[in-house]
């Protein structure tokens, strides 16, 4: 019985009773708490099929192959769906399922360079010929220019944190949840995810393209619920999604590398206002 | 001349010229963001004084030694500040010293071993063999319950989230940092620390209270400005800090370790109302 039950699937929210303070009394309730468990990614790969762990994430659990595809094209292990033979929940012998173990197995010929990726990577030598490129590495992986002659009025841009809003039905019930959204220039929303990490929800929505063939998404615009940093901007390039609107504000490195690779970086996303951070060319105004 | 520009250290904040659109009408103004750069953690240890890269974090330039020593407790790779001899920005030979990566030296005789680091760890064998415990490390590291045998009451905990605010001087600024702040069981503020990660901001304060020698930090509240995961719980319990209140909401396993750990966690923290998830013995209403 306890196996059968440890086989089932974590859910994205948790029922727990809790004490509500307000106003100097105290009121015992029931508040759906967002879900948050470890995630950890491993790639089996090579003529001998070895088992490499990547990482460990911490996650909200739903759309965990999508996560882990992203994952991985984030950190440059893969770059299109043809070089995953496989995503599949993976169990230790004498352990229970918990749905938090992920293998992807390559395809066959997909090399796979342990020493390349960008974090998570450990490396022992002398000091002066470790670092040649740690800190190269982190951008490294989005070399080509996002695709999107598209311009679009101030209304479009204006209407986004609220169908963001609308679309994310799981915040509601737990405020604790970060969204990113795809939509198309007609202002129709393509794709949510979300999850605990920023991170992680735009991993899902890249793994859900990527397993979808629908990379590059070039004619696309992701909203991020939150801030955006140089980690979301990396992932929207990786995608080829040319512009990234925030609710928040952006880092410095952000805006940094948002122009670099010729994207439109919008932040304080409002319903009455925005700031445009470069990529003007893609705002009517 | 460049290289002396590029031995500046980063600001915490860059002022960038931005376009704001508000009612159909763009202006042209400065806009200030928070500093994101990478920063390498390097460990040297062992006999032979071995460099080990242990991992690249996006922060917030400042306090960048705190961070370094707050992310290897964290890690479990120190416990105490005498584990230390000595921390210090590093250059590559001829490279240019960008304040981004970050020596810390070990103590003679203090153990290093990589292998127990409980992230960016690599290894590879067989899938049967190599996940033993990879999900259980995330919990090793928080074993003796903190110690805090306070009770206070609702006003207490009322006042925080305007002190924290107005202890937030940068991020007036720019919107875009959050913040950890420690106070004592009189509501004094004993530390402040902010960052552009919510991980870093917590690794910054406990790197302070190690190097200060003020581990464990019993008889404190720590206010954080988001949400509480799993990940600022056991930074908290780590520091031997009994309680935590968040702003924000917390995850489903930050209270099931509150819960474990005898802590108190505190969420959705406003100035009229909270919610307490475990640990209502130090919450007098």
């Amino acid at each position: 019985m306890n196996q059968e039950a440890s086989k089932e699937r974590p859910g994205s929210a948790v029922r727990l009773t809790v004490a509500a303070v307000e106003n100097g009394a105290v009121e015992t309730r029931c508040d759906d708490l967002t879900t948050e468990e470890p995630m950890e990614i491993r790639v089996i790969a090579g003529p001998k099929e070895l088992c490499h762990r990547i990482a460990v994430t911490m996650r909200t659990p739903g759309h965990d192959f999508e996560l882990a595809a992203g994952f991985l094209l984030a950190e440059g292990v893969i770059r299109d769906r043809r070089a995953i033979r496989s995503i599949s929940y993976c169990t230790d012998p004498g352990e229970p399922q918990h749905y938090n173990i992920v293998n992807v197995r390559l395809a066959p010929g997909v090399p796979f360079d342990a020493s390349r990726l960008s974090r998570n990577v450990f490396t022992a030598s002398s000091c002066g010929i470790c670092g040649k490129n740690a800190l190269e590495q982190v951008q490294a992986l989005c070399a080509e220019p996002p695709v999107g002659a598209f311009r679009l009025p101030a209304d479009y841009w204006l209407a986004l944190p609220d169908l963001l809003r609308r679309a994310q039905s799981l915040f509601a019930r737990t405020g604790g949840l970060h969204a990113t959204a795809l939509f198309d220039t007609e202002g129709c929303l393509l794709l949510l995810r979300e999850d605990i990490g920023r991170h992680n929800a735009f991993d899902k929505l890249n793994g859900s393209l990527l397993l979808a063939g629908r990379l590059p998404a070039s004619e696309t615009v992701a909203v991020v619920s939150g801030r955006a940093s140089f980690e979301l901007v990396q992932k929207a390039l990786i995608a080829g999604i040319p512009a990234l609107a925030s609710v928040g504000a952006p880092s410095s490195l952000a805006a940094d590398l948002a122009r670099a690779h010729g994207m439109t970086l919008i932040g304080f996303l409002r319903e009455s206002r925005f700031n445009i951070y470069c990529g003007t060319e893609r705002v009517e105004v």
